[in-house]
């Protein structure tokens, strides 16, 4: 961490900052030019509240060098992160995919559409059965009942299934739950970041729509400092100015976040553009982009779907993505080899 | 609602869609021309789904005419709404002035700023008690007690408080409090707003860094739909690709508000910018705009802060601006006629 | 195009409208409402000016149904648009790689480079001579004189060069250049679009870094409606709030453009994350989504990079990629074939 | 600036860095820690490249801590600039309303509204001649004939005028106009800010819809260098994610600016919101913040406007609004006399 003093400080107030810093277990270099003095911070400086220095009259800008997460970081976990999830495991050179559609809707649909995603290669099932919906008039999931049919539907494919929990009051309900899944406008919902981190589950947290790298792995770390570090991240697109898509894919995020931490990146392609014509030529380009994995709604009759049906493609168009995939994906295993 | 179709609809789906629509309670208009035929729907279109009808294959682009929201739409409500709080009210021509610490600390502290503000003029006192900080490392607030001393502070003042609620289990230590907070990373947290919307106490709804105020109005709308109409509108900056300040103050959003809504509109500057330098002229900016009211960060020694020490002006600043801030106030008034 | 009235609109302004309307030879189908009168205006509006219907009392809102490009638009020019640049050709599913350093250095440095691109597979050259900095203090390029080294460099491989043109001044020098970039910062000089449009060579127009993909094509289209109809599209990554990558590639542009557009889109990797690791990666991701061809920057001693350093690989590092590549583009054909 | 190395940087290559900074007549002080060595360099580094150093293979992060603006960096120039146009002045406690059409449309048009505005209060007259329009099928300004009628109405009223440039080419008829403007999609073309740089005449550079500050002050920065210290900024709004106004404007870009330089800032409300009921509002919003002058849109009929017509206001609201606006100034003055 540095801390950049302004010109001629107090220098009771710069001996008290001094102290402070070296309170804190941290070591100080000094280097005074001709119009700043800069404090070089060295030791571990996770912990210490930038805003905290910022504050003083005689700082002018503090700028970290560290990354503020530790459990989250590869430089302090080098090695990938992989969980397993049923038989199936997450990370580590596999190629996840987690299929279903948008809200469960009745038996039927999500029995026919788990069947068929499992039949095309699926290794987990989706499903809402909790919805965030940006209206209160809009349809805002089967809840209770959904996740009963959402568990039917794994007992019957044995595909683990990943699900949305929107409030620590639902979480009684998620015993037989694979994978918690935080939606990206919980994504700093910080209770209920410390709830989840409290399970002995996988939790996979999607990024806002408005959140940097740094906080979704910040986000991560409330999960982690709780104990859990089965934790997944999902980039589902970001918002910006384009209005085409609803939102912009970040693919640069698998990359980018490959290299700040350790656990695995799935990628949400039908959020991320809420169009299902676009979904199929994103999902190919995640794979070969090297993420863990992919997040794809799949609907048997998108003419039904209650919500969130511009982006879902229908079961046999997942077949032909599905395929492809994997061709990709054993592909670029043999290209990286 | 405008229902663009796709060149050549299929007819058997077009006469389903044709059907649907009947079915909700709603005219057609049907135009048809060279390329496209586009549906106009006439009627209460609020609680029809729009992603429902994009989602079908015959379907070009949906757009909506009328807002989606009702109880919190000024077409519905011409007359502004005022809230009672305490001995002040919210909206209505009179101008609130929330101010006090980001956190409360101490006992000394908070009885200390709240005596402070008063005396300047401050109407409400604001102090946090639960903090969302982005890192789990961060002080994230007394808590319990903060909430304890906050409520000390209000029966030494007679200040009504307004203070964040992170998490339904909270609600109980809210029973004096006046003014519910739902901070910006909560509003679209939907199930504390229906929480919220089921109190008999105002709440005040802050704007989310990526959110249009369409999305604020149906987050208003949530806890209106639940029979409490009491709800206060908060701009407090917005994300972009500016770095200089924390966000981006909107200050559009007054008068867009004001057109679309009849709901009391606060601003807050601490917040929108990150920077104390900056919060007096954007507050009087924001009173000039014809805002109904400021929540500004108070802090007797910014430099003891525990957390957003930046944004924080000293009691001798705020007893400037307040003064300030009434005189414009009244100016403005007498202008405006 | 669909224009919604406010309600009561007074009678005299309507029948005005309706008349203007009429004499653009566009057709008006018209739906009254309860509380709304839409007109659906039927015909080619591509050439009626929104904002001038928009500035009317009478009207609440306009609504484009048709895009307003018509030359670089799909649906009139189903056939994607080849092409040809030296022995090369630029889209119809061939994959183009334009390679080369930010600046033309020296004649070594851009030989070196080219001679090393060549062998790896690359099929242009690119280089830039005339550089657009934001600082006036930084180095600006070896304009004619880095012009003259590049074809020199042209001469010696054979290769096909692309290169900025910053002002319409510099255009006699670009006799021997076979693509001529419009940088993103120009994307909106019309007057710079309307002097290439009416050169008979392609004219590569990068994305600005805040336009959309309708601006893009409108951009496009000053270039076309000049006659010039050899355009190329290339996105450079947005700005948005995340600021890891220097801007965020929007990955979805190149299936969203292929469905609005018939012409060729490259994918700049280089510009988009200001980061040389990240390159390689978002360069097969691009392959992996479609687009017909690449912008890598490279450079023989990254060290010594008088501008844009950071984001350049090396020509060992381009060799390894070329031949990914172009494994993965042959993978793809075979696997969409 | 600081310069933050890898760890274990190869010590040859450390030393080349050393010896080529102190070449640069930079000081430099350095701190090693135990996982970083840092290098504080201290003196004149505006004319330091950091992308060439970031470029370095042992260099994690560049990070500078003055601003890499000199002429316009009010640290060097504490006094505010105050620029002398005709019978007024731009800066220094005056307040500068320019005031007119979009477009030049007529002599009828034109002289009427200048008449209007002069006696209404403005101080300027504005109007378009060259228009850059996102359509090459849209008005794009009367263009010489218009700039010919925009210097007849200066002669008829006095008014001195202020006009965009749009292309070098243009200057020779611009002898005549008084401030030059510089559109906000040509703030970076830098041959533009080159060649007004070395003319003895005012420039008023927008922002540009998705630049920072700090670029803003880099194109003033262009002009100024080449000698031309009569620069005037305009905030006209930025590029944001919220799409019911046409750009969200930066009100805190008063405040701002005027920390950091010394130069007039004045606010364009209509170009920033596009809805003329928002004008207003936002124009008394921004002399509270106290900036230096507003460039409103004004027609005298709107519903002929050729260009952007929803955002002007009409003669008689303008009358209105600069009365207002001149008695918001005076009283702003005598409180914070």
């Amino acid at each position: 961490m540095i801390v950049i003093l302004k010109s001629n400080p107090n220098p009771d107030q710069l001996q008290g900052l001094r102290n402070w810093i070296l309170s804190k277990g941290v070591q100080i270099h000094e280097s005074t030019g001709e119009s700043h003095t800069i404090l070089g911070l060295v030791g571990d400086t996770s912990k210490i509240d930038t805003d905290l220095i910022s504050a003083l009259d005689i700082v002018e800008n503090v700028k970290r060098v560290q990354e503020p997460y530790k459990n989250a970081n590869r430089k302090f976990h080098p090695e990938d992160t992989v969980i397993k999830v049923g038989n199936t495991q997450i990370g580590g050179g596999s190629l996840t995919i987690m299929a279903g559609p948008c809200s469960v809707e009745s038996e039927e649909q999500i029995i026919e559409v788990a069947k068929a995603v499992k039949a095309s290669g699926a290794t987990m099932l989706r499903g809402g059965a909790f919805k965030p919906r940006t209206s209160p008039y809009s349809f805002q999931g089967l809840g209770e009942e959904g996740l009963r049919l959402l568990l039917l539907a794994k007992k019957e494919t044995g595909l683990p299934v990943v699900t949305e929990l929107m409030d620590a009051s639902q979480l009684p309900l998620f015993e037989d739950v694979d994978v918690i899944q935080i939606g990206a406008r919980n994504m700093q919902n910080f209770n209920l970041l410390k709830i989840v981190g409290a399970q002995d589950k996988p939790v996979m947290i999607k990024r806002g729509a408005a959140n940097t790298y740094e906080e979704l792995l910040m986000s991560a770390e409330y999960v982690m400092a709780q104990g859990n570090e089965k934790v997944i991240l999902c980039e589902r697109g970001i918002r910006t100015f384009e209005t085409y898509t609803r939102n912009t894919l970040d693919i640069a995020a698998v990359p980018s976040l490959r290299t700040l931490t350790h656990l695995p990146i799935i990628i949400d392609p039908s959020h991320a553009t809420g169009k299902a014509a676009l979904v199929s030529t994103l999902a190919m380009s995640a794979v070969a982009a090297g993420a863990d994995g992919l997040l794809i709604e799949v609907h048997n009759d998108p003419t039904k779907a209650l919500c969130d049906g511009p982006q879902s493609i229908k079961p046999d168009a997942f077949d032909v993505l599905a395929k492809k995939m994997k061709a990709l994906h054993g592909f670029m295993q043999d290209l990286e080899g």
